[in-house]
């Protein structure tokens, strides 16, 4: 059976490529994801997307990943930094969970260098722009292939 | 005429008695609030039951409670630790609170030990378990008692 | 072509007016916005208002906000001293954003004193009551005086 | 066998009902012990109680108490927030330990909102005035039963 | 009787204009007060100036403001981030104090976004340029009208 | 009918004279003693003292003291710097309390700076070597005076 | 030949019975000054007043002391929490300094309770009102005393 | 012409499969070369591996990267945490560097939380075990591609 | 003249051997005495025992050792961490004194790091289990071998 | 044209060579002038100097140095920890600024070792005596050359 | 077969007996490791002498140790308050770790205090002067006994 | 005898010209040496050159520096901020230290304002770029000089 991905991208990521785009680059969310669905493909895996800026769907969402998915990507935005609802939603399933972001967290405000999600994920992925979500899901896909 | 009590469960306690059993016990929140209900009978109280992962929703359920209820009785999950939104709300409503938790979060993470919305609350309850609703059930009946 | 100003204030603000009024005064936030419109009326602005519980809304209130309007205030309520997806919301629209509190945050609890959203907005203005509103609103006018 | 609880009270709790009546109500501790004795009854436990204004007597006391007592109840006053020593004594001997507190202790003075005893603890109750100890002795009934 | 209205200016605001023009404009301070002056005549208010670089003229000035004026509007430059002794000499009058930053004190050095002054004043008005000293008097009048 | 203060010292104080001389002085608590009480019969004040290095006992003793005196003079010794078991005994008596150090407590180590005593008394005398004692006689007899 | 004592007062002593009548009475700094000099005509002391809201002149005032006087009584207002140049020029000089605060500065707003000046001082007075200022003349005579 | 990548590991990885295998498994550091290797072929990329415990001898290396290599991958093991002399290093060369950790930094003690190297990195991959060099493989590979 | 060494015990740890074994072994206190006395012999060397939960005998016993003994061996328990007034009493005293922790405090819970009692004593032995006072009564032999 | 260097020194630098010799040294203020002077005339230099308690004076000073001056050598005594106001007025005139300091500030009280004033001075020379002047007027020359 | 002792020195304590000898006493390295040679063939002990300046070289030797050796003393000197590397590399190792202090490191600076190899050690023994590594071999010997 | 003056150099620093010239300027290290020397000769001064990015490298070379040298002027590059171990290695040698700095590291990244080398060294010279050597070789001059 065909192994899946759900792909969740927290508050403002629906603005990527429309605004500073000097921080977060000119690629759409669009963009980002059909490149991810491409790389899927040859991976054979299915991939779900999500976007919310609410943080109580968020939690619902991954309330239900479990029954179709089998790794998580997040990149969790601004909730990075405070939503321990999230974090214990992770703590909450049993899936292994990546978190991604863009930018380099480690050399912004202050504030941005600390993430409540990251002591519940399997790994961090930082820094690498719409790439990060590319190698997220290599790291899916080698997660996979160690279950099997 | 028969007082009433409003039981509000913030987020992820729907995965009650699914998942992290170690901490949280092998009871669903249906089960809990079944035992609740059993013992409002005995008492001749009416209880409500609202659970939501939505920070927004559980501020509207608190702000429309004084019309119903006399009590209200909240475990506010992981927004006990930084809603401070929440926190205001029961500030602006009439109505005693009371704070139950599953757990003793004075021996988990550090960051669980603070409650931001305790100071604003009748009074906390933690560390029994799901027995912890029962006995705040109990303390808002003698909190009703001591109105009449 | 008429400017136009959105409005937005935060969660418990809906309950102005009908409790704490000791911290927040006896006008109800329909009482403010008339005042408001009255005001914006003289000054040949539109006036946009909206006020939600909820952060995700709030979210994508912001978002939209360029379409239609050339300022926003924003009184985010408890969401001021923890919202950074909030913050990231107005940094990543393109509109001059003015901060309003009715209260003096900086005589109040210690936690209060400290805002998450001033360091994107243009100005903040605090403590002046309903008439911290009047004075965005004539701050807003001043800023689109320049604009043109 | 008749199941037994030790109530323990820390220092200054002799002087109930004398003083700052406001903060801790006009009950003499004679009054609250007749309470919880009275409740006991009917729950078919014995009860001994036992106050001191020496951290080293409650510690004496609570290294004896495995030998006729099943649970205990201490309110440890002042000594919650500094007495090392007690803490160490409760996590020495064997049995579930629950701790009382008259007043919301989040709401007064910041350092009153530590608790170093609270990690060792079963459970916390606070905020609910002597009701508190009649809520701990429902948990320390419903601890018993859970053992049978 | 014609109302008054102190400005009183701190340490360094003489040179307005004339430096740094980056953080505060090219107006001299002679330019800002020109503007306030117009404002007030429309509003029937007499103004009074003040500037000075040193602490003790300052406390000196706002000791006997009580006797010519109404409301008093300072911005107390570096002044505001240590000078205790001026939030004294401010508790020490019976008067409305509004405070006004030209530039928004959060998104400067972490030392500026504390103010020692705020705690004391009715409000505070930042980031708005020199149109913050015409919204503070806009306030100013406001507060008059409000006790007449 | 003749007044009369209470002194008591605190743990370790019995040593005085007999060891860390350069600290403390020459003199025994005894010849402190003698002094006190000769200008206690100048102002015709009696005088009890007590010394322990017992918390508890402190405690015991200032819970009876409103009995026999009308003011408390004491040296808390180390119980300064934790004991809020002290502080919580003083703000359960009625009568004022004048802490007293031998030395100057805010010139040594850091951790002596600070008095957790200190918010309850109504004054504090520190540096003034024994002289400290009789100034606090002093102001004893002040008190008492204002009191007629 | 007779000992002299110089009583500094510090920022807004100068208003003293005029303001904040509840934390400073009523009785104006001549009121205390008389009384001091009453006083100090029995201990056969000479008494100069000076008082000042400028740091700068404080510090003059320091540093020519030692020609005239043999005691220095300073109550240095709210320059006791910040002024490092104050307590260098006690440092410079060679007299005992006294500090006196009319009020208990620990048990106000936290940043009165540290005393930059307190290290250099010879001791402290604080919490007695304007009778501060008779115990510290009292401490400078017994100081004079032993000197002799 | 090939591009090159030069793979550092910092100080204990050399133990790396012998020791501590819960938190870092079984591969020694050359099972872990050799996979990075074999990637690296395909992608048509040299590698040089190199390994020290001595701080001194890894900012040689760096020195002299930029002769050589496109890229440079390092896990600095515990040098992470307070190697500013390292950081400079990374600072002072003109290549992308891609920081990796096998274990999940976030979850382990919180001194093993703060990267001093990742301000002055690309970007950063951390938790997915010897996965994490391959991953860092991929991303030198998407960033050799993108400069071309 | 046959030398003496005194070994105190704090709160608890008569308790040894009975509970928490897994932390300090199944030794009871007086299976480690005897250890003690059997080395003492060997050395020549007098040792007398006391162990107490009460801070103030404690502190009573340290200030009389000096008559009969020439080192005192310490092993504080709780009061390790929070004990001013034992720290106050061993400089009180002009004996050599030796920390003893059974074990490692370094590598538990963050409090248990912190020893107040240390800056006083000669030195510190931790984490050897009982052998710590085998060792602390070798480093006794010793110092007074030393001063011969 | 002669260029030329303003020398300020802030409070209590007027009385060096009077007192605290052991940490200031021996000679006055006009020696070191004199030194400093000598040492200009060489360079073919002018110099004025300037002394003052008063934090206002100096700030005055500092606004009109840049008519008559090349570079200011300053030494702010106490104010260096906390003018945040000279800190202003050095950056908001146009001038090279050399900070001097006759002792080494990191190795006396902690407080002395923050400087607010450093961040915007050209540099900072300090630990040397009275000859950290004449290094300042060295470094004074070179700013100099380097600008014709 | 004979048991061997590894006693590592760290930076800067090849300078024993050369400089501060107030501190660090009058022998040299070589003088302690004569006196640690003579006791371990009192105890049929084995022991190899390192000391190295380097942190990297400490880490090497470690590293082998276990081939030789079955227990390591070590004295890091400065490491001990930084070097998380040494710290991981006797975590790397399996062998017992004594951690040797020659002053009383928890009365010196505060920095000196903290040490970051303490949490992985077996033990620590500080304060004794050269005696502590006699202790630490007594205490290495025990170890050895006990594995017997 | 010619006196002689050790220049040592830390790591990264052997870089200077190539890399990051915005802060650090375009001169290489050895154009900085031969500045020096050529001063050096004007003072009729030897100087010996030292560079390494091994902390115990420059160890030994301080350790060893008495010998031939009469002061040592040292730029410990990144290793100002963290290296005890370089600090003692000054503290371990019987010459004066000056500590050169490039650039002002008061106005960087918050943690290169904290030298844990400082407190050890005769003085600090920062934020002259090169020049600060010249005048570290002056002030080394006038340090000879006095000894003479």
């Amino acid at each position: 059976m065909m192994k899946s991905v759900l792909v969740i991208n927290g508050p403002n990521l629906n603005m990527l490529g429309t605004r500073e785009k000097r921080h977060y680059g000119i690629k759409t969310l669009k963009d980002i994801n059909d490149e991810i669905l491409k790389n899927a493909l040859e991976y054979n895996i299915t991939v779900e997307f999500y976007q919310s800026n609410h943080e109580g769907d968020i939690i619902d969402k991954i309330h239900t990943a479990s029954i179709n998915h089998d790794v998580i990507i997040i990149n969790p935005g601004a909730y990075t930094h405070y939503s321990i609802a999230i974090r214990d939603a992770i703590g909450a399933v049993d899936l292994p969970v990546i978190e991604v972001h863009l930018t380099n967290i480690y050399n912004r405000e202050e504030f941005r260098s600390k993430s409540v999600i990251a002591p519940v994920c399997k790994g961090q992925i930082s820094g690498f722009g719409s790439n990060g979500y590319l190698l997220a899901l290599e790291a899916a896909k080698l997660i996979i292939d160690e279950k099997k």
